[in-house]
């Protein structure tokens, strides 16, 4: 069993939206296809995956560094002891070799769209949803019920309103969410304050919504910010200043009685558990978000919930980023606490086809084989693309 | 005035050498030639630079994402408040529009590659060695006297020896180096202990003599050398730990009476202040060893060395990694503490021009205006073929 081809596409992120630091109209993503020489209906068995959404495509890592050093590796170094299926940890192995210790960035993006493709391939060679696949790799009983999910929203629009803003959510309380996120720090506190209101008078309970500051606060915002909405009991405050500045977390964290979240934009094990030692998490109540599709895949993300347990954190306190298929798998076949959706937005790869079924606050994987890819009808030309056949 | 193009190109690094993590033989850097309206001589005023030695080229970030930016800013938006510099801080915030905090790996050098070669580009427009721009901007007296630097070496290669290394050495002191660096963490302890000791028959002081472990030992495998170690007094013991293990750093920092110095894997502000935080650096004591071509150039690298001296460690203990031209404007702009230098290996990039003059354990800039890459043999056909014309 060998891979014969890998090809990789940069994909544009359709639509104009921006949380308070950056704009994702010029954001886009790495869509990658690993092909075996393993035949099945007549079609060779294609894994594929993506970065996750939110920061760029990684075209020329991918070209120049990791793609080449996985198409020049020995086929057998890179399958498991049953010969069955890839090693993730090996082939992440592989594609990490000559590179230094730290920097933990665009490369952790690029490592991970390809080993997420090798979950993909093996969920497919063994026939099965790619959670199944994760829980029996890691020893985890896995989630088969429902997947707690919220959605993710709030974001501001050029031309916002306090009326489009409630349309949104009331939209989100439609379509079946019970939990609900939103974007702070893109305007005034007051005017944010006017926002969280806005939400409020919709979702009704403030244990419900989350609101989420993407690194942009310094200190004396972050507590201002704490102290504002201190008295709502918001779900949790997500991001509060810069992701490394573990310092600025904890010293949040020693004055806001609420949950806090963070954890989407630190890319290793390394930093993660930095975050743990000196960012003044509470074990019991804070929320770990990081993204596996940002962070060299779902090897090293088995790392980081080994670490966090190692400091007292309950898994069921992670809640990846992402808001789509692959973090959806990833939290059943883990058994963490849930995961994003972000309806109807960050398309193609944002969202879950209808199959998933949102309702009562919880998404389901579907049994398509792999991370059911393929389901997502606005990704499926983009599949197609890749490999120049029908997926 | 304004920039009219914008060319990169990836060039590989000669030479087979390995430190205990990576081999060398499959890194390559990104050169930058960013070409100006202005005219002297009859030829445009032209700003070289490269991202560091011991990574990675970043031909992908630079082209599908930082250069495309750069190019579509309005001229003037580039230009500093005389308007006959360009304003390398806003060329930063330009090249780095929409990308989201944390992430502080590949892009940090991609970025650098550019905001250099603006310094390079400004010193050319004023007619000087980059160091007296970088000092003038910075509000700095520059250090006129030559830089110290030392010898980096000592890397293991295939059918290595006692006497190969002793050589090595004896032509560093022959070629008039006082400071040394060799690595260890390549070998068993023993042999490692007996490269140092080796290496100490030739230099003599173990106090002209550094070891790098380059980021390769646990915790106990960096206490156990520490403690073989310890009795030599070594003139510092440097990346014990992975770069980002602060604790780790810490835990060494509490035990070995001798400096640690750590930094050259570490891309932002924000990541060297969590090494001060919480990484146990003693003032006074230990060094620092940031690079400005793999950490977005010498803007963050002055707000790194406030940084420092806000906590109370003087800039005299910052020692840029590197061992190359931009290195040595650095050092002396900024009124450092010295740089590195690599002697024989690492080119077309490592090294300096016979006009800078080893001598006396020192090495000075020459009078040539910008980082004077030009005047490096080596490195001037790689120029030309950047901009397809003599440099």
């Amino acid at each position: 069993m060998k891979i014969v081809d890998i090809q990789e596409l940069t994909v544009p992120l359709e639509g104009n939206l921006s949380n308070s630091l950056v704009s994702f109209a010029e954001h886009n993503v790495s869509l990658i296809a690993v092909t075996t020489d393993v035949m099945r209906n007549g079609k060779p068995v294609v894994g594929y995956a993506f970065d996750s959404i939110g920061r760029f495509g990684q075209a020329g890592i991918l070209r120049d560094r990791m793609i080449p050093r996985l198409m020049a590796a020995r086929p057998e170094s890179l399958l498991d002891a049953t010969a069955e299926n890839f090693d993730a940890q090996k082939v992440l192995q592989t594609i990490m070799r000559n590179e230094k210790p730290g920097g933990h960035g665009d490369r952790a993006a690029a490592a991970a769209a390809l080993e997420l493709a090798i979950w993909d391939l093996n969920a497919k060679l063994n026939d099965e949803p790619a959670w199944v696949t994760i829980a029996r790799k890691f020893e985890r009983a896995a989630r088969a019920e429902g997947i707690d999910t919220y959605a993710a929203g709030g974001y501001y629009y050029p031309n916002d309103s306090l009326d489009r803003i409630r349309e949104e959510f009331s939209g989100y309380q439609d379509a079946g969410f019970q939990y609900f996120k939103m974007k702070v720090g893109g305007a005034s506190m007051k005017e944010d304050m006017a926002r969280i209101e806005a939400v409020l008078s919709v979702v009704g309970d403030a244990g419900c919504l989350a609101v989420d500051a993407n690194g942009r606060f310094d200190l004396a915002t972050g507590l201002a910010y704490a102290e504002e909405i201190g008295p709502l009991g918001l779900r949790w405050y997500e991001e509060i200043g810069d992701p490394l500045d573990f310092d600025l977390n904890q010293r949040v964290a020693q004055t806001y009685p609420h949950a806090i979240a963070t954890g989407e934009n630190l890319f290793s094990i390394q930093d993660v558990k930095n975050l743990v030692l000196f960012g003044g998490m509470r074990p019991g109540k804070d929320f770990f978000q990081m993204d596996p599709g940002l962070s060299y895949g779902i090897t090293e993300y088995a790392g980081m919930l080994e670490m966090l347990e190692s400091h007292g954190f309950s898994r069921r306190c992670v809640h990846p980023h992402g808001g789509h298929l692959i973090g959806l798998h990833v939290a059943a076949g883990f058994e963490l606490g849930g995961c994003e959706a972000y309806p109807g937005v960050l398309q193609p790869f944002g969202g879950y086809p209808a199959e998933c079924g949102v309702g009562g606050g919880v998404i389901r994987p579907t049994d398509a084989p792999g991370f059911g890819l393929e389901q997502k009808d606005n990704l499926r030309p983009w599949l197609d693309r890749l490999t120049g056949r029908p997926c």
